[in-house]
């Protein structure tokens, strides 16, 4: 009877059109899509014309470069599903030198903390700040004001956390990775791709791009990484009542610990992460320092602010990198169960 | 009868777990994913050191911009279906001064051409070109031969046929556009976010790149817009076999129409799609004249080369930017038609 049962339910489902769902671990996907939001109109004059073949074969064009230009913008690409299990959307947010890739496919090919996070039952929005990626950057120095930063391997090998520094060499096979870390060193090469240049001076322009973004994209969760945390501490100061948490993750700054009002971000759980390996760098002793600051002062304040310390728990070996480190699967879990925790998920 | 089996269907379904399924209109996704693909290690020396603070409150780096950079690889995002309907991965390559967004949401917020793709069966990929978007760009002259161009909001509104040559305004209430222009001009400053810089220096580079990902992504069918059809035409000869058809959509460039061997590509079917008013452009009639004859010597060398014509089909007003007009679902409605017709769904 109950064979029976099962082949009429399916037999039915697939009259209804439902036998495409039988397929297992499929999402159900709502609406894929993007917009760019905030930045302003600027007008450039008195810049001499240039001459551009646009394709090979096709008439040459004169260029005026003088005009008005679009600038400052952000984007975000979104992806909404059928039937979410999150009360809020998840907005990721990245970090220095780098943009939204950080959180898709991981540099090794495995499934990124997009894709846990989706399948988790989170509707997942992942950005490019101001001058990053698809967000775009503009003329210097008539519009950004200085030159942008180009970050090498050495830098990204070292700084990450992946190698100790002076451990970098151009010959992959000779570069020493710190002992037992987690990023898959094999993938360095493919990770470096993500690179994008930044500025140093737009921190103003990149801080209003992110508050009209929360204007539009919450009530939200942000999950922010590095260079990001400023940003995302500093948009639940402009805009209160819109983000529902923040998830840390390797944050690099915040307003000043002294001179912040916690009374306005203490009615938003905050959670920490920390990699491994921290105690190594003066440079990430100092970053650490600070965050704790912050997170201490908002907790004598009333507010949630909770940490995960991976080396703690026994997890070893993390680097700056987390979401692309082997076992980024059990951090994301880690922070899964926080915002259940939390009261974030329905 | 009929009502109980239907709800022993649902009740069974549901005790499946499949009760999610009865959304309407939801996609089944399979996978979400992206990478970088291509590109080369480049080593520059010699530069003098720079300082800069990463975050605010952050303690200040001295950077050295000398070192070992990865550079000139193209970035590729794709929606894998759970059951696809199409034979092939659709591949879409932008234009000129544009990245992947061009395909995505449009300007004023409708869907895109993904989202009618996907919704049609086809697994997707977007992609980014070199020195585009999440492509990222390298530090120039050192690496990328020239300076970038920046396009202003009077040409993307002049040389994209919405507005007719010298009718741009800064004031967008005084803007002339095309009569009976698709555009949806409302939302033309917030297509111009859009825009991202272009060398004319990099199409050895960028062709490369496009090579490599033909080599990763295919077999598929490319559908490619302005700029990118010089670079998809190419990679079809580079990578025979590889590529199932080609949708150009107002391609704005091609190999040299005399000097092409053509046997490479009789059994890959094309069809170009041109949308309104080329007619008062003498540059898109240049333009128009090359792309005929290549479609022609196509034909006589034994290929498929259809048109798609849209104002001699009775479709009015479409812009260069034919995925973003207020028609645009009735176009690719059109390409479907003829992908099916020429066989290339399941």
């Amino acid at each position: 009877m109950k064979s029976w049962i099962y082949r009429l339910a399916f037999a039915s489902a697939s009259a209804l059109g439902l036998v495409a769902c039988s397929t297992p671990s499929a999402l159900m996907v709502k609406e894929v899509g993007s917009y760019h939001v905030g930045g302003r109109s600027v007008t450039l004059s008195g810049l001499p014309p240039k001459e551009l073949t646009p394709t090979p074969g096709s008439p040459p064009i004169k260029v005026d470069p003088n005009g008005e230009f679009e600038v400052e913008a952000l984007y975000a690409r979104y992806t909404r599903l059928a039937n979410p299990k999150a009360k809020y959307p998840l907005l990721m947010w990245h970090g220095g030198g780098l943009a939204g890739v950080t959180f898709e496919t991981k540099p090794d090919g495995a499934p990124g903390w997009e894709s846990f996070f989706l399948n988790a039952g989170h509707d997942v929005y992942i950005s490019d700040a101001v001058e990053r990626g698809r967000a775009s950057w503009a003329r210097y120095p008539e519009i950004f004001q200085s030159e942008p930063f180009f970050r090498t391997k050495k830098e990204a090998w070292e700084l990450f956390r992946i190698g100790e520094t002076g451990s970098y060499s151009a010959d992959a096979s000779q570069r020493k990775a710190l002992p037992g870390t987690m990023f898959p060193t094999q993938a360095f090469d493919q990770f470096a791709k993500q690179s994008i240049p930044r500025w140093a001076t737009n921190d103003a322009a990149t801080q209003a791009a992110y508050d009209a973004y929360v204007d539009k994209a919450c009530p939200c969760v942000i999950l922010v990484h590095s260079q990001g945390g400023n940003f995302a501490f500093q948009s639940a100061l402009n805009r209160p009542g819109k983000i529902k948490a923040i998830i840390a993750v390797e944050t690099s700054g915040s307003p000043d610990p002294d001179r912040t009002d916690f009374r306005r971000l203490k009615d938003i759980p905050m959670l920490w992460v920390w990699g491994d390996n921290l105690y190594k760098y003066p440079f990430w002793e100092a970053i650490v320092a600070r965050q704790e600051k912050f997170r201490q002062n908002l907790a004598t304040a009333g507010g949630v602010g909770d940490k995960l310390a991976l080396r703690e728990l026994g997890y070893f070996g993390n680097s700056h990198m987390v979401m692309m480190d082997r076992n980024s699967d059990a951090v994301a879990a880690l922070i899964q169960k926080w915002m259940t925790e939390r009261g974030l998920m329905k």
